[in-house]
């Protein structure tokens, strides 16, 4: 391991939302150790799908790798992921890293290939009205992937500091009060919250589109009337292509610049995490920034720190 | 008016379901007998679209007729209907019937491109298999428009009667017992209620697509977090388009035959209903065949008889 970056989803796992005990983080950049019968693998600089999927089942078969019966998520659902100074991954999960990319960069392929993955799934279009809704880093990764489509953009902050980066890029940034009672063609859910789904089907307009890019803690209560008399689209939004995002990442379409805020070694992994799970932090944005831990030697983290995991 | 149908939306009025007051009925066919500065009306044989519509708001505009901010539905919401001797629409609702298509097969206009809208919506391909989860005579319609586009089609039945129907069209029919694990790509809901709308949930493939064709009443719990993490889509669909309507019935792409169970006049309006809304009936699949109220005469059947409009 090289580099790895923490997410969101890591700090909703220390605070005990999702079930995992092991190794977390997913994202990252590292050398093939030990290529396995896979020859020419070794020496290779390399990301990784964190789909761990048996490839054979109905699943994998008719509805994509990340689908399967089996499934295991690289730090996030039975299968330790790369907080640590070695990780497994299957050789087919693999991609292979150009050197003129940074291990910065390319610990941000993971997250942009999620960011892109809406533009798989919906037809955005320059005459559409987009918001965004939501928090943290994927936000703005996927504020700049829906910004190339030359929508009409808005984003709801709840603080000023992200309004300034988005205002940077050109992209309108509103508060929940600011927003209320506008309209859009298609919303992005990013917030996870009941409350954030709340304002993004509000949002929604007649025959548009809300996509749900979070997952949700519980279940929801829905009007499915209004979903079926409005002609709602609903989409689930997941993983997405890793060959996309390292181009996007490489022609300079995604930027990362802004959302690096610290660099820890392994062994500072415990002070990674409570870093970026401060409330100052949290409050601003849930992890706007990313923080980087450097994996370059030390111990598994959730060993030595005793996180609940 | 010359003839209209009864449909399961009318019964659910008739039990409270819906907060109208006024004349139902929505399926008719009809003679314009005030063309009201509209020259060369009179007398033309019509269906007409069930929305009134403004035409001007941003919602008419952007989403669509059927989305206007201040729609009035025909016989179902803010709108006189058409169990009456005469009913009034604007002219831009109306659609002209030729003399070739009968009285019987133009009632069935509305439903028909309603039970169409969905191959609006969704491309369904001959590879997908569907299965269409509901009761009633629009599960008929719609279950016929599926089979044109060559997919793999199921339908979950309660009895044994609709299963003969769909047998003789070539369409497997199951309950819900023996289509318990089974998944589909695309699932469509017919029943409006939640026990339907889990089995539909509960069969439709990651990366799948559920259509919710009908209202439910209040607000449904759903596990957003599994839209989220198999990726599946959620789309309300409502009502289409009348020429596509009138085009599958005089084309014989979908036949209505077997669907017709009576025929009343109009001062038999409340029999009508009665007949419709019996417990044999209902339990045969919630008003499979269509009660037809012959128009010809009387007087408006809620008044007359008291109904709870």
């Amino acid at each position: 391991m090289h580099l790895a970056g923490v997410c969101s989803t890591d700090l909703e796992m220390v605070r005990g939302y999702y079930p995992f005990e092991g190794i977390p983080g997913h994202e990252f950049i590292g050398l093939v150790a030990d290529e396995n019968g896979h020859p020419g693998l070794r020496g290779n600089r390399v990301v990784g799908d964190i789909n761990i999927s048996c490839g054979t089942c109905e699943r994998c078969l008719c509805g994509g790798l990340s689908q399967c019966v089996c499934l295991k998520t690289l730090g996030i659902f039975n299968y330790n992921g790369v907080f640590a100074e070695y990780s497994k991954l299957p050789a087919k999960n693999l991609v292979s890293v150009p050197d003129s990319v940074s291990d910065v960069l390319a610990v941000f392929i993971e997250p942009t290939a999620t960011a892109l993955r809406i533009l798989d799934q919906v037809r955005v279009k320059p005459s559409d009205r987009v918001i965004v809704v939501g928090a943290g880093r994927l936000r703005l990764l996927i504020t700049q992937a829906l910004k190339n489509t030359g929508c009409d953009l808005k984003v709801v902050v709840r603080r000023p500091e992200p309004a300034a980066i988005l205002e940077g890029w050109g992209i309108q940034a509103l508060t929940a009060a600011e927003v209320k009672g506008d309209l859009a063609d298609i919303v992005v859910e990013v917030t996870g919250s009941p409350e954030g789904f709340a304002l993004s089907w509000s949002l929604t307009h007649a025959r548009g589109t809300l996509v749900l890019k979070s997952t949700f803690a519980g279940e929801l209560s829905i009007d499915l009337s209004h979903c079926v008399v409005d002609e709602i689209t609903l989409i689930g939004s997941r993983c997405g292509n890793y060959q996309a995002g390292l181009q996007a990442l490489t022609s300079g379409l995604i930027q990362v610049g802004e959302m690096v805020d610290s660099f820890f070694s392994l062994d500072q992994g415990s002070e990674a995490i409570s870093h970026t799970s401060q409330p100052d932090f949290e409050s601003a944005d849930q992890g706007l920034k990313a923080i980087h831990l450097y994996c370059g030697f030390g111990i598994l983290i959730q060993v030595q720190n005793g996180f609940a995991f």
